[in-house]
């Protein structure tokens, strides 16, 4: 009997929604981070919906701050529609809990979580509190509803050979906490929205080694990558800026003349974000070839 | 140290959500079936928001037919759907299960959630696979956006003293199966609210003496019910009627003067489905008590 152990990730998703009704696939592609609705021609935005779960042993333990956990669970999926340039409109948070939880530190962690919407917007309009087994983990399902402006949704796919490929922030030490604390860049994705044209962009949740050949991919493209230019954060090197994931930064792609322009807007407007450039797209077949990053089921 | 075994599931929840940010409560309240969004006044539906987990060892066993528990995952938020007079739209579904987990089993499931979507509406547009720590139940949490005519949703808030009570279908026996079988009323819910006054409606999921007191108590209403007009399924006595729960049928109120013009058309409309008059409501403060039903964390 073939078990989840014996296949990757991605192949179990490839066969889990080979047979469900979906809708054509004009846009985003279930990889994107964000799935988007289409609105009619008249609406004035589009619709982005996603869902992130958080699971006790797994993406946090009990050791940690349960105002972060909460703080985190917000901010991942706030993170994939910045990604896009979208905004969070709705939340719903599902938690599935032993009875044996303690109400304070439950408590603890909604307050995490309304620290987030009030810092980078989104409001609660539903969830579902359910029993777990006693002894089992404690599972957050957070879903969440956003807006874009109408067409104008980044996609991953999007990327042609030559564009110039961009990092924000610093990689690498999420171990150190940096995950429970990071900021998802909702006001910069909507600002490179509205000033740049973008022609590729998505977060960095696995790990840029991981991620970087995803977007290639999603593109038919190829990428030549500048070790030397990645940015990592301070105690890092460059072995944890690739492969440590869970940066939630945004990486982008712009065409090679629109990018020495980028670069001088966003210091003025971000002084406080470096934006970097670590390389650019080749054809698909030619360039760097780069693996590592986190796989839930890896492949034995 | 306070635990959830402490407190009830409505005291959890309200001290959960209180220092949420949250939409003012125009319209739908946390208790409702759906989250409802108000779109501008230009667009012509509103916007259903729904979350619902499946846990095993509490709401499945792997005992149980896999593909028929795919099929409840998506009925039952497709129930809520209907309690609304609303239509199934968009799903994502989470899965968080241990690599232990047979891949022809979870495909089987999904291919039950595929033929509720297929029967009921709704497409896949998302969702997330995530392993559980070996030994942790699977969790499925299925998160759905849904459509509703401008400004009608239904509400259970909404009922007056002196509307009559209806329910459709047949009520008890959930656990010897019907629980994993169950057809969502979305085309029923979507007929009355075309065709009908329906001053509130809901769907019965925690039994009709847990369900009946919360429509109740959310009109500010009491409620006189005729005990022996309950439709109970064959095999089943009132008492299983009362407190089963997972019913997933329409409970539902109109003004006594559209009561007997509803059952007559109801009847020639849809003579495959019971719907049976079973009350009528007072005025807060009087009527019948009723209690017993679901609670996730029953206060002791």
């Amino acid at each position: 009997m073939k078990l989840l152990s014996d296949v990757g990730e991605d192949a179990l998703i490839a066969a889990l929604i080979a047979h469900m009704p979906q809708f054509d696939a004009k846009s985003a592609q279930p990889s994107d981070d964000c799935a988007v609705l289409s609105q009619a021609d008249f609406y004035l935005t589009d619709l982005l919906l996603k869902t992130d779960a958080m699971i006790e042993g797994i993406h946090f333990t009990q050791e940690m701050s349960a105002r972060a956990i909460g703080w985190k669970a917000i901010a991942r999926v706030s993170s994939d529609f910045a990604a896009m340039g979208g905004q969070p409109h709705s939340f719903m948070v599902t938690v599935a809990l032993p009875a044996s939880t303690s109400l304070a530190w439950i408590e603890e962690v909604y307050q995490g979580m309304a620290d987030c919407m009030h810092a980078f917007g989104g409001k609660l309009v539903g969830g579902e509190t359910s029993r777990m087994p006693l002894g089992a983990p404690c599972v957050f399902s957070i879903s969440a509803l956003g807006t874009v402006p109408k067409n104008r949704a980044m996609l991953r796919s999007t990327a042609k050979p030559g564009d110039v490929i961009f990092v924000t922030g610093k990689l690498g030490g999420s171990f150190a906490g940096k995950h429970l604390s990071f900021s998802p860049r909702i006001e910069h994705g909507r600002w490179l929205l509205d000033h740049f044209r973008v022609t590729a962009m998505m977060d960095l949740s696995d790990g840029i080694a991981k991620d970087l050949p995803r977007m290639a991919q999603a593109s038919d493209c190829g990428f030549q990558l500048d070790l030397t230019a990645i940015p990592f954060t301070t105690g890092c090197g460059l072995n944890e800026a690739l492969h440590d994931g869970e940066d939630y930064e945004l990486l982008l792609a712009v065409a090679p003349s629109d990018a020495g322009n980028l670069l001088e807007v966003w210091g003025v407007r971000f002084p406080e974000l470096p934006l970097t450039r670590i390389g650019h797209f080749v054809k698909a077949g030619s360039g760097d070839v780069l693996s590592g990053g986190w796989d839930h089921f890896p492949a034995v």
